[in-house]
């Protein structure tokens, strides 16, 4: 089996290797502060007896898993505490897949690059969904494309890398497209706190047995070198999950954990909303720097992430490669998302100066 | 596809729910202290800017990689830094099934329980050798056991249970047995500091493109938490282990690695010969006590786990369980090594009450 690296690292590692300047909105890692209570969580954990140095249960601490269970009103035992969203959405593929009703992942285009790679990891084939310019996915589509084959639906909202989110009805309708064809969806919403249209909607607000909901504190923490996520499945879903989980990693790091419980019980919201004004502020700066390029973009609703198109200038590894060179900005090539946005290439706004990555932008195509 | 969920985890819900004082001897979990430069490496992380919570590598901190290949003279591309041996495993035994050399994995039985538990869920099937009473593997046997179908052959000294450590020609022969049948040796070497005879050997020290090196600081910094560990490939099966780590995980915990880091840079010798010694005393002093009850036992060349045999006492769960409430002492069940030690009763020497246990023990089947 072959697995295709992420470009990711490869495109990190080209600008890091750049002779000049290069403004770097590769990756989704935030570059504002994490809570202080965080900070102090793991200064308090250095201090623990040995005893606090050893495993943790292997689902997660058991106060993290009480915690995130009466945010997300559920049960503790349908939580399982993971290394980040990405073990989370691999278990939960997994899972779906286990369950023998077939091997199909139905993915939307563009897509996170990392779902087609855990899919082929995970021996299913994929069947996308093209999204409508905007990134929305329409459900008829979706409909359409699964089968009696279809052994989950992957809905990321707010959407990496379009910044879409998708309504209430959207939501119940993938739920309820699972259902019928006795698939699971698996509903990463790891951007959830940065919802910054007020549109987003969970998938735990539908109940079902047919859907996993995936989650971190990567994002919405500032911390995605902790590793520390999470799934929350249905009860008859659930024990499988635990055993691969305890299989693969037998539990997740214990000190990332203690100071992620710590910062959850002490943050408030403001911590979180500064965050999304932040994000917000970001998307105005860079957007209208775009605009006096002239060119297109689509405007996020969620997440923190912008498409651009420059005419004449696909999204390609080769272009992004050159404006790392030229233009002293590094965006990730719509290449990677899948076929539907090769022509676009992808910014990350975790940067102070995405003003002035837009404005090096527009004097390049000047 | 369904997995059975370790004992372990039985077993030590069913002690801490016990009424009265239990001596804990399940679990492989150290109860001394971690070096201090660990816990100063905690603090010194907590204090850092905010680029240094995000994301490391995927293969690990540089540095960390770049240490442990120096210390373990190999290429620092061929080190994977995993979330403990659990994951360093699991991604060794997973790129042994994914050559389609076979589907056969070669184990021990005596058994470590998540060998056989990985192999059932990366699709492959298990081939027992048993050892001999002392825990040595018969290369011989081991080579009758392969076939054209071998995927891998798992080798694990200093071992868990028995305490048996493989001398160099054991580790030399199994490597060869793996070039022989186109196989993978994997070496679980994760107890290669508690070697309490000096007879360790590892299989680095055999130069092969057929043996993967696993191992975590777990045991030896005393930080089974902390969920850092390696695995060490040959150049030809790096990439595709790297490839799975990043699907399955993205990367490990940054928090840890550093601290990690930090204790291997200033831990001297004596912070790992102080904890064997610690080992040998309590190593003597229960087998000592088992004597004076006339059990059996195999004496521990590493590791820090004696096995021992009552009279007309099976190792079963339920005496696990009636020794837990009637002695107030708990350790494994033999039956969840395998069927060769069944009559068996592991116990983990990670508590300085270790001579009060056996004593216990002793008036309990006096």
């Amino acid at each position: 089996m072959e697995y295709e690296t992420p470009l990711f690292f490869r495109v990190m590692e080209y600008a890091s290797q750049a002779e000049g300047d290069v403004i770097d909105m590769v990756s989704g890692n935030p570059d504002w502060e994490p809570p202080e209570s965080l900070r102090d969580g793991l200064r308090e954990y250095a201090d623990l007896e040995p005893d606090a140095f050893q495993y943790p249960p292997s689902p997660g601490l058991h106060e993290l898993r009480e915690e995130i269970a009466a945010r997300r009103g559920v049960d503790a035992e349908q939580v399982v505490v993971t290394n980040g969203a990405g073990e989370a959405n691999y278990l939960a593929m997994a899972r779906a897949l286990e369950r023998d009703r077939g091997d199909e992942i139905v993915l939307a285009d563009p897509v996170y690059p990392y779902y087609p790679g855990k899919t082929t990891m995970l021996g299913g084939t994929q069947t996308y969904v093209s999204t409508a310019e905007n990134g929305q996915l329409d459900p008829a589509a979706v409909r359409e494309a699964a089968s009696e084959d279809t052994a989950a639906i992957v809905a990321n909202s707010p959407n990496n890398p379009t910044g879409a989110v998708y309504p209430e009805e959207t939501v119940r309708e993938l739920v309820a497209i699972a259902e019928e064809y006795d698939a699971v969806l698996v509903s990463d919403e790891v951007y959830d706190h940065f919802d910054l249209a007020g549109n987003f909607s969970s998938a735990l607000e539908v109940e079902s047995d047919h859907r996993i909901v995936t989650n971190a504190f990567s994002k919405s923490l500032a911390i995605t070198g902790f590793r520390v996520g999470y799934a929350i499945f249905p009860p008859e879903l659930v024990e499988n999950a635990k055993s691969r989980h305890m299989l693969v990693n037998v539990a997740g790091s214990r000190p990332s954990q203690y100071a992620v419980l710590q910062a959850l019980r002490e943050t408030d919201p403001d911590y979180y909303e500064r965050n999304r004004d932040l994000l917000r502020e970001r998307v105005d700066a860079f957007t209208d720097a775009l605009d006096a390029a002239g060119a297109s973009y689509t405007e996020p609703e969620g997440a923190f992430y912008v498409m651009a198109r420059f005419e004449d200038y696909p999204g390609t590894l080769e272009n992004v490669f050159e404006l790392i060179d030229e233009a002293g900005v590094a965006g990730m090539p719509g290449t990677a998302f899948g076929d539907s946005r090769s022509d676009w290439i992808r910014f990350a706004l975790v940067t102070p100066r995405v003003e002035e990555a837009a404005d090096r932008l527009a004097a390049y195509f000047e």
